[in-house]
């Protein structure tokens, strides 16, 4: 186990940067997972981070302190901090005192759609986005493309609300889903207020890619008229609409119903 | 119209108050509605307020000023504040310098639960409360009970995520949930991962409660043992669960989609 114990340290201060910049933790193709949830999912699911970070005063605590032993057993990458360095950098409020360091999963972009998918046309609220990766994961969605205005996935907002669902998708940011979409090689479904076909008369046996888009104008023209289908949730209330990730959620469970019945 | 110029004046202390305390909204029985699409809604289903609070900038504002000049032809009550004055009170970043006084809509507690329903057990984020009530009213759910612990619906952040669906609900704040399960004269479903029915499965074409807890903890064990059923919605990923708003929405849809088939 590393120790730092001056705010000065070359490598605190690029911590630090890649903790409160996200254009910087683009730039290096590193994001933090800040959390004893994340960490765990992530050790489960992709195995050693390449820095653990601990807080000293965590050390102790009940979850925190087993997972760091377990890590020193396994000759992890461990850096301690003083709590008051360690705190510098958390974005979490009243966080645990554990972050991973990781280098931010990449892969090429894949020639054409054909597995289930879902594409974030603009969706800017990182509490969104967060929420549709976490009901894409748990609906068995395996690729999320993201367009250059969507909110950046690995962000801490969008990592605390997706709850590890990163570490289960491909996800692409930066997409350009027009082309995307044009070169689909499956059936892409645009969730409109103003379409003719309801949700629940779509066959959804097959793969799709669902589109979803900005909380306030929805799916752009662009891609609502290069869509296979442009769909509608039936709503039976007076009020307009739905949250932009409680409708991706209903449609991403619409299509697990089809497929288990 | 009226106009206040100083930030002594009684009036708007007693607004100011009301704007950043929700102690006191709940004590005056009062609540602000922010922003044009709130106010637009809130005249449209329920009529004037007690009073239209503007900014003196915005009565240019493309959709401000019309409004405020109908309100005006309608002698509605309106309170002009310098733009400064006028920002001191709105808890909305950004906000477009319309604000709505209203009598917080209250009614005696039905004596029985017999109309679909919503019960909210200690949900803690006013997003996610927001959420929910906004899924509540689009299909068709009329009624919101929400224990002490959960988020205060009349708050500015529940407010601007239900986008107006405050005004469609009957909304009951501060209940004993289990007292209201106890008595219920419908099925009460509480949904929960360790649940074998599945949602699916249900009888949905006749009224039913929802359930839906805490974030992380889920619905209480009293509440769970006293539902009618405890209901799954069945995952095909490895991820271990849904935001407790896009499961609500599932479960709401489903409903929607079993009284339109």
């Amino acid at each position: 186990m590393k120790h730092i114990t001056s705010r000065d340290n070359a490598q605190y201060k690029e911590i630090a940067k890649l903790a409160t910049n996200s254009q910087a933790r683009r730039k290096a193709g590193r994001s933090l997972l800040d959390g004893v949830h994340l960490c765990e999912t992530w050790l489960e699911l992709r195995g050693h981070p390449l820095q653990a970070i601990v807080a000293e005063g965590a050390l102790q605590h009940a979850e925190v302190g087993p997972l760091v032993r377990r890590l020193e057993a396994e000759h992890a990458h461990i850096l301690c901090l003083p709590d008051q360095l360690y705190h510098g950098i958390s974005q979490v409020e009243h966080g645990v005192g554990l972050m991973f360091l990781i280098d931010t999963p990449e892969k090429p972009v894949p020639a054409a759609l054909s597995v289930n998918a879902v594409l974030l046309d603009n969706v800017q609220d990182p509490g969104n986005v967060g929420s549709i990766l976490r009901s894409a994961a748990a609906a068995g969605v395996k690729e999320v493309y993201c367009a250059p205005g969507t909110a950046f996935c690995w962000s801490p907002k969008v990592l605390r609300a997706a709850m590890g669902a990163h570490f289960v998708l491909d996800i692409y940011e930066n997409v350009d889903l027009a082309a995307l979409q044009a070169g689909a090689g499956i059936a892409t479904l645009a969730t409109s207020g103003y379409a003719a076909e309801q949700l629940y008369q779509l066959d959804l046996k097959r793969p799709v890619a669902w589109i979803f888009g900005h909380e306030g104008q929805g799916v752009s023209d662009a891609l609502l008229s290069g869509a296979s289908h442009r769909v509608l949730v039936p709503h039976l209330g007076k009020v307009e609409s739905l949250n932009v990730a409680a409708c991706a959620a209903v449609c991403f469970f619409e299509q697990v119903r089809q497929n288990l019945g």
